[in-house]
């Protein structure tokens, strides 16, 4: 496909979902000059939410992180994260009772709240599992990874219980060169062992986008075709972007490299609707 | 898990989406007594979806269908079916050309419509594929499955574009014992021919609940919590209810049955809120 | 990796094993100039065996088949099978009774023996299952691919019994594009409606070239170190090759192709010791 | 299927292979009484040979420890494991340099030998990788997770080499309830993050069927239909005796129990020949 220009498509849009990870920022910082772009957006009048599977930080702590980088306007209540929506859920579904986790206590304090108390797998008693409502996968950070992963094989051997993903990606990038494994991946790793497959939230899933949609149109009238979603990778961004029905926009700056952006396109089958270097032209 | 009395737990709620295979009909045809219970629904003035991953035929088709097995007072704007959202994914994104299908020529007719031209994989010459814009795996009738299977791996070796599945379902019930594949099965066997994934429709994937929760609201206000999801399969009813954010049911009246309920629920970790025999009481 | 001469690495071998299709044959028939390799490895005395997946024909048809094609000195010994695999399985743990298949009626001829019965599955009685015992999968051809694989899965929810896969490839290629979907593919698509898994016979399965190895030893004696395995297939013959200890060399004249062949080893992690365009230099 | 007697069938074998856990030993010890079925084969004059996934600990380490928990006379040269399988496929075709590693340093001492050289992968300098030949995962102890995986995965993104998992089970027993994630379940981990396949020894593999079988032979003439296979789980025991041609018998005194052996038997379609409570009687 031949790259276009982001500034040239984007302005035919009432509203723009933008990904952060690849597209805003990398693991050096801010990516140079998207502050121009998102000064177009403004000025263009352009609806934007950030949609992030970064589920370890708070729509607050997420909209400092920009501003410490240097990026400026990026509101608080633009950001949604799919920690967001395990939140949600808990609220939903869950509502009362010990939150079993593992992740950072940060992660759990701003996604276990309203009536249900966290507690970390470490403190789990296995011989006192009744007042344990849910458990929730939310940082791969935060506790021991032999032991605590393995205690949590045997809890959930040993109650059955409604199991949520805040973060559903494997792995995140931590240099130009290497990755670390994310909740996503290693949930995924207890899944197989258990032979279950738990709730997950999160891109390429419908009900981020949604959630986004949904948000957009408390303040204004919007139709799929108005939105355009922007990211850099095929299998959460453009995958999800596609399915709920938005045309997609795939930019080079992250994950999809120039060099084999055609090969991943089709071996995949996943099409973005157009590709850009990056969001700064 | 105590099995539950359904009316008594669905006049709790403003409305309830329900599964049509397994709950109000089978392979004998209406199951008996269902009519009292949308009668009952009726009178409580709950409102009413029917959420059916059959997508071979149209609302209206399925609607005079209920009636012709006789169960009265189904509205056509009552069903969605998941070959509604495959025919609104065609519109958003695809929108002209020729759409490329296995399946009936019945389910094409309510699926590819507005401006784009159906055609069957059997009519497909695999030297002229420029003007196919989109591919659909429609349904598991209506084409030989050896020559037409075959094509169809081989034209999607040839050409990269959206490839959608209208049901997901792997297979469904065809008598008491016995079952057939269906066109989300066969679709999984390219998928995995081509080591690719294509975009699926249907149950237990949010998009369908968000269809219809969307669809509810243009009727009144409605919450998730005011919704009640009842239905005879964990892995599509109730997971995507419970992922949903509404409240489950489980009946025991079709692919779930009273002598391994508990053993089904504990293996998979998908739990319903309720669990009724049926909806008859 | 550079591409070496086969000839001047299979001189310091004893023996060889080379796959069939890909190597010595396509579509178009015999690739040209293999006669001289054959020869070759014959006037070094080094041990041949042909190894295939290719468990539609026995032994002595395969010969005949070089044969026709024009290639000469091929015994009917030397090659071997995953077919005779699945035999000598129907011959050690089944030994008696009917056996269900699907496939040809050539293929059930030659894997389907000494004291055991054949039964197309268009043949079975799904209410009378009491004499069969076991079930194979042998071709792709010889049935009706939506009644008997339906039937089939129906057989199977029914009767809990050995069942074998003769041979497990997904696909096979039909001309320089195009392939169809091989017995392999389709017994896959059994298991994952059944959720179970059979007993599979073929290329990388270790005891493909453990048979061949045995062999190979009632002739002479040969260390691991002493066979050089070629093949056209990364999955298959390298993978399988490697597994069993014995030094690999890839030619890229089939399924692998020079302007990829890099990509496809670093991407799958099946690293061959030697690659070479053909066996023809 | 009705149980029968371990003693009664084993008698009309010339050998038998009998897996380790579950059934001559568990997490408290010694199976009570298997003594005296290791004195009645010895008596019988039953050539036995101990089929163990655990490639912790060498062949002599294992003998002893049935030693030290009372069992007299297993000996060391009867003991095959997985670890062995592992150790001959480095020595046929890495041969030279040194290989990174997960696991305890003695899982290395006996596996990593012959003029490889032993480097755990927290030894390893991202930046230095020329020497490095293969990656062995070993042990699921004796590294710090979270560390060392991140970098395993980082070193195998950087350098494509040969990677055997020398024990391919997911998890292990810990205690009557609990179990841990084995060094199988880790590579399982890492092969989803990098979308590779890596090369698994271990039941239910042929491979480690035949390397008992050859060694047998040494001793003796025996043949397939001589050699009975005894095991307490389904997917590596029976599967793997049952596919090499082996007559199979289960045990219920390790991981599959009476009260669900029908369930799992018909659920997972691996049969074995014989069902007996243990070998005690």
């Amino acid at each position: 496909m031949d790259s276009v220009s982001f500034l040239s498509v984007v302005k035919d849009y009432k509203a723009v979902f933008i990904d952060s990870y690849g597209v805003l920022k990398n693991h050096k910082g801010l990516i140079e000059g998207v502050q121009n772009s998102i000064d177009f957006i403004r000025k263009e009048e352009i609806a934007l939410r950030v949609l992030t599977n970064d589920a370890s930080r708070s729509q607050e702590q997420q909209a400092r992180e920009f501003e410490k980088l240097g990026l400026r306007g990026i509101q608080e209540e633009e950001i949604i994260t799919s920690g967001m929506l395990a939140r949600q859920f808990l609220e939903l579904k869950v509502k009362t009772g010990k939150v079993a986790y593992l992740g950072t206590k940060n992660s759990a304090d701003y996604i276990i709240q309203n009536g249900m108390k966290q507690l970390p797998v470490s403190d789990v008693d296995l011989e006192e599992l009744d007042e344990i409502t849910a458990f929730a996968f939310l940082d791969d950070e935060g506790f021991d990874w032999r032991n605590d992963i393995n205690k949590a094989v045997n809890f959930l051997r040993r109650k059955n219980l409604p199991v949520i993903v805040a973060n559903s990606d494997k792995y995140y990038p931590t240099s130009k060169n290497d990755v670390a494994i994310a909740i996503g991946g290693l949930s995924r790793l207890i899944e197989s062992i258990l032979n279950q497959k738990f709730i997950r939230f999160g891109k390429p899933d419908s009900q981020m986008f949604m959630y986004a949609f949904e948000d957009l149109n408390r303040f204004g009238h919007y139709e799929k075709s108005d939105v355009l979603m922007v990211g850099d990778t095929l299998h959460t961004d453009i995958l999800g972007g596609n399915k709920f029905g938005l045309k997609t926009l795939l930019v080079l700056s992250g994950n999809t490299r120039p060099n084999n952006v055609n090969l991943k396109i089709s071996s995949t089958g996943i099409i973005p609707d157009f590709v850009s270097d990056s969001i700064l032209y």
